[in-house]
């Protein structure tokens, strides 16, 4: 596989072309942003903890029959992943009251609720990414009514699945946002990825945040959390 | 009937105690608020419009089947209806791009939508009555999942009747508001009013706004463009 020339420029990673058309490679960068690039930052090893998380967590939720764009990882802060079309929406799954939730409906954070919370989020940078719902995502043209039923059925399957990880890592799963795209024969397949800069971790004992918070909110020893994350997962997924 | 103390006073209404426990009084204001109240005002003959327009629109939707809490029009400015239990949620619909929808999705106002477009709101002033979707409403507390399922059936019947309504006084029903309520037997019932308050109206040849955005947007003829619908609303009712 030959690495060719750079076709995406994120916040977080970069998007390469490889020698095959429906293969690319994702870079993992050490840079971080908040509250819509508004904050900007970065912090040491937390490109190659990243691509580290989200390889393993790939793999797990390939083994369990979800579908993903990943193929492999490739070095320290490299994937190879397969070529997709992104769905401009973002999937955020709520199992507790965290963040915009918390501000949006005037509730505590930290409150479990009795029903899984979707958010349908449109990616859209200038406007800020604002929640939407499903009639609004088929008015934009992001998916279809039944293509929105197919991602919140593999969305809810994918939230079960890392409920039971993270669990057995003894953290709780707050929230996780996820993107979808298509691949070249049009299945519906997880991309981007699932790390600590895409979810809400809180240890169960002390409650204490192990993912981006802790950079969106100053509280230091972030890259500590990465680490403290990656290194329970890899026990979790070994056992 | 007699008319007892003032239960409740909005923005635009009052609600008054009667005799009966399950019947109430509501006496329409000539004042006006808008941008969750940061603008007000007031216009001649508001009130007595509103009243006007909404009880023939409530008569005309419970012929069609619509349960209402609609009872009789009282006199110029007052109405008897069910007291009911009001649903923390407000229903808005749009057949046509217009308002806070063209903000949020970046989109023109004035654009039809190939899909019928339900906005859920959590009606709370102090949030600014925020868009928000099915799980929050459940884990609120406001809707259960089969109720919600309920209210958006019976918004859609609404939409269809009011559309066929508003065509025959040569109107295009861009966008509209409702309330429900529960009545004391459990039943869920719209509520509230449907007038040039809650509603976008425009008018089919000109495109001209005969509604409250004359007011929100400082366009002038107000009391005239309610007079046009009510105008309008008589003939297509008796016809």
């Amino acid at each position: 596989m030959e690495k060719k020339e750079m076709l995406y420029e994120g916040k977080a990673k970069q998007v390469f072309a490889t020698d095959k058309a429906d293969e690319v490679v994702v870079r993992y960068k050490d840079d971080a942003t908040a509250f819509n690039a508004q904050k900007r930052g970065s912090f040491a090893r937390k490109g190659e903890l990243n691509n580290a998380i989200s390889t393993l967590i790939f793999e797990y939720l390939a083994k369990n029959g979800i579908p993903t764009h990943f193929i492999e990882k490739l070095g320290d802060i490299e994937q190879l992943v397969k070529k997709v079309d992104i769905i401009p929406l973002e999937m955020v799954v709520r199992n507790y009251v965290a963040g915009s939730m918390a501000q949006r409906l005037g509730v505590e954070e930290g409150l479990k609720s009795p029903v899984t919370i979707f958010d349908l989020c449109y990616k859209k940078d200038e406007l800020g990414d604002p929640l939407i719902n499903d009639h609004h995502a088929v008015f934009l043209g992001a998916a279809s009514y039944d293509e929105l039923k197919e991602m919140y059925a593999l969305t809810d399957k994918i939230n079960q699945l890392l409920i039971a990880l993270f669990d057995k890592m003894n953290i709780i799963l707050v929230d996780f946002k996820i993107e979808l795209g298509k691949t070249s024969d049009g299945k519906i397949v997880l991309a981007d990825e699932i790390s600590p800069d895409t979810c809400r971790l809180w240890d169960k004992d002390t409650m204490k945040k192990l993912d981006k918070d802790r950079f969106r909110r100053d509280l230091g020893e972030v890259t500590e959390a990465y680490e403290e994350i990656y290194d329970r997962l890899q026990k979790a997924v070994n056992s």
